[in-house]
């Protein structure tokens, strides 16, 4: 695709065209706003981190097939293990980008930041699904007090917590490039999957230390940056959400526990998870709300 | 001291007769009952982790300075090196144990617990005082999101977070024996030293994210601990305490932002969190108490 296609009102550009011009901005030839400085990619560029599978593989997909427009960044640990994203790129070439990033390797999100600027030049969407509970023979969800370890509290807050936010260092100035230009949102969103279990207001049960306290860390971390760019006026906002209790790999060792009618498939959370997306508004900027909307205690 | 001495109506006994009653008692001779099983030690045994300075220095000095009676085993990192906790001992020989303990040293804290259980059988009050929030050319509170650090994150969980978490989780036994007997407290007490910039609730600054972020998963910990044990019925209360901005080596850097009258000594500041303390009753297990009293929001 090397010619400029007028689609909609829109213009679409070719990504190697796009790239010149990004080079031409990032080294200061554009306007310092945001919504003047970013190319209007229709439908706007949104990257899913932690997309291999679950609750972001599924965002990749309503992403690409519930919208007839807006291109997808897809990451994962292991590209070319990823086959239901192979899948995917079989039938939106041009539309999906998979990339590989792991959130405990900041080089690889460093890279991905530079691919991204390279290729799109800003981002209105930033999905950080990555997320960790159990892992055989790793990580194993503390039932009690004394089978607290060290490795698990530290691994957990790794991946869950200082993952997601390094993400967001990265991507920050694309966000913020991006605003809402290209969608029908005012603003670019960062929705980190958090967990109503890393509610202390809510903690009712106990258990769970690792990663109960590292999605209480990524709650603060998340607000803890709404606050500042809220103050400094850059047109994104964060959000936590919680998905429900869905059926993917992550709950699957502890779905028996789960009463009846109260196990999400995928399809209807991410569902219910894009309606609150696609309607933040900079009110909800530092926001925890469950996939129905409701807001959860810190 | 090798004899039984009779004071006030409760036995005084020696640390070594004691140490024998306690093999007994840990080797399955005692009585469940958490009142029963635990020697009478007269205004209980505390101990304060993180003592060789600031908050810490300051509760074992006024432990043994305010109260008659009492025990203090009072933990740091290089006890050689902890000039102010040696003065203490030359004062109060009987009654402090200084005892080395790294929290970032799991080791350290096994063998603490191990020294305690040996000396004294049990423990009544457990506060843990460490903390970090600047370490020159290692640990700078971040201004802003493009300053934040995987090391500086990963560093302050595991001593603001982890650390005070794994004192809980071998101390347990010890503070489920010791219950509030020999105290005027009903039960045992663990309290954390904790900070309001840890509340999510009451950001309205952002920054400081490491910082911020091992506090409120300090909190979440502390919480959790207390739902678990609350359910089984320990004789144990587990409270957050925010000191105030308190004039310590850790407030020092940050001392001119504070506005006037609100820079407390180390002696005001721990004379109130003592008051809450002692006063601590099961309905506030789990809740998180600034210096005069106020409960602050998750
Ligand atoms: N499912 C639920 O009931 C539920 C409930 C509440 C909250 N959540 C949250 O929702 C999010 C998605 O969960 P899920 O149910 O979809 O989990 P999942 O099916 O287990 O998927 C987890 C995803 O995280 C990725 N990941 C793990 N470690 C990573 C790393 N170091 N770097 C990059 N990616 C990594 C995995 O990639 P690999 O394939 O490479 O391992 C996978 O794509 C998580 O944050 C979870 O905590 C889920
Ligand atoms: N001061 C304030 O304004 C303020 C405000 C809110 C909350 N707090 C909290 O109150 C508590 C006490 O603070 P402070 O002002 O007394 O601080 P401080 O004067 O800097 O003392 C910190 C203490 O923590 C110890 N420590 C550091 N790393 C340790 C480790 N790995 N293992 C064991 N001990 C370690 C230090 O021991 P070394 O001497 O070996 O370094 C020192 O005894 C902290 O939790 C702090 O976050 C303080």
């Amino acid at each position: 695709m090397n010619t400029l296609a007028k689609s909609g009102g829109a213009l679409l550009i070719s990504p190697s065209l796009a790239t010149a011009l990004r080079r031409m901005r990032v080294a200061g030839f554009a306007t310092s706003s945001s919504s003047s400085s970013s190319l209007n990619w229709e439908g706007g560029v949104s990257m899913v981190q932690g997309a291999s599978r679950g609750i972001g593989l599924e965002f990749v997909r309503q992403l690409l097939e519930k919208y007839q427009k807006g291109y997808v960044v897809a990451t994962c640990r292991n590209p070319k293990e990823a086959t239901s994203l192979s899948d995917l790129k079989n039938r939106f070439s041009e539309r999906l980008l998979i990339q590989k990033l792991d959130v405990t390797d900041e080089t690889t999100i460093e890279e991905s930041a530079e691919s991204v600027r390279e290729r799109y030049g800003s981002l209105n969407l930033l999905i950080n699904a990555t997320g960790i509970l159990s892992i055989p023979g790793v990580l194993q969800p503390e039932t009690t007090l004394n089978k607290v370890e060290k490795s698990s509290l530290m691994l957990a807050y790794e991946v869950n917590a200082v993952g997601p936010i390094l993400v967001m260092k990265h991507m920050w100035p694309l966000l913020k490039a991006g605003g809402g230009s290209g969608t029908e949102r005012e603003v670019a969103v960062v929705a980190n999957l958090s967990a109503r279990v890393g509610s202390i207001g809510d903690n009712r049960l106990g258990g769970w230390h690792s990663y109960r306290a590292s999605k209480t860390a990524l709650n603060q971390l998340t607000k803890n940056v709404s606050v500042e760019m809220g103050r400094r006026k850059d047109p994104v906002v964060c959000i936590l959400l919680h998905p429900g209790t869905v059926d993917t790999d992550l709950s699957r060792p502890f779905q028996r526990n789960v009463p009846e009618g109260k196990l999400f498939t995928k399809e209807y959370s991410v569902e219910k998870l894009l309606h609150i997306i696609n309607n933040a508004k900079r009110q909800d900027n530092g926001k925890f709300f469950a996939w129905d909307g409701q807001e959860i205690p810190w």
